[in-house]
């Protein structure tokens, strides 16, 4: 399947109320992950909410890596999506899993942009 | 279910090669689905690759919406994350599909964040 990116969808639960809450910290692990995986940073925008929650995208050269954080459930969602062959974005899922000190973690890896006409078109919503 | 969240992996297919390759009308566009969708702008962080793509973000109250395009192919990589129940996101694909021209589009949805204790521990990743 000749797909342009890998996309990685992962929740963490069981993480650490402080470090979920603490959006300097929440961006220095999203950034770190990032450069650990080899990706290239590009911007940074991230969000603290009240009372609690923090938002954040890292857009790199390889496409994205986003956090939405619930402090109160230990809860993260997050998304790794890269193009190309250089970075695994299961290298970055990984290490924000044990950065945020997940206890488990569900995830999967979907394909984007698959260039193949006929599968694309059997799938296609009409517009 | 219960579930934090609703999160679209779109593909637009077909999409013209000025709009996908135009940061700042990529950026208002963007904005614009989030604001039809009802949702509440945070943080905007787009880039513009050269020669040519676009990758950008915007971080709402409810998540976020991203998207990277390949003008040269008329492809775009779109996502939208939402939560709670006031912003359904394939109001805003919907709207991006549209105002990118797309030929057409697949795209499917992924719960976030879903909280059943049993479910989320059939499907660990040990860590």
């Amino acid at each position: 399947m000749n797909a342009l990116g890998r996309h990685v969808i992962a929740e963490l639960y069981g993480c650490g109320f402080d470090v979920l809450n603490d959006v300097k910290r929440v961006e220095e692990i999203m950034v770190k992950s990032a450069l650990e995986a080899g990706a290239e940073v590009r911007e940074v925008a991230f969000h603290k909410f009240s009372p609690q929650g923090v938002s954040g995208v890292v857009v790199i050269s390889e496409s994205h890596l986003a956090i939405h954080t619930w402090p109160e459930l230990g809860y993260a969602a997050v998304d790794v999506f890269t193009c190309g062959d250089t970075v695994d974005p299961w290298d970055a899922t990984n290490y924000l899993a044990k950065e945020f000190g997940a206890k488990y973690m569900t995830a999967k890896e979907t394909k984007r942009g698959v260039m193949v006409e006929e599968f694309a078109e059997s799938q296609a919503v009409n517009l």
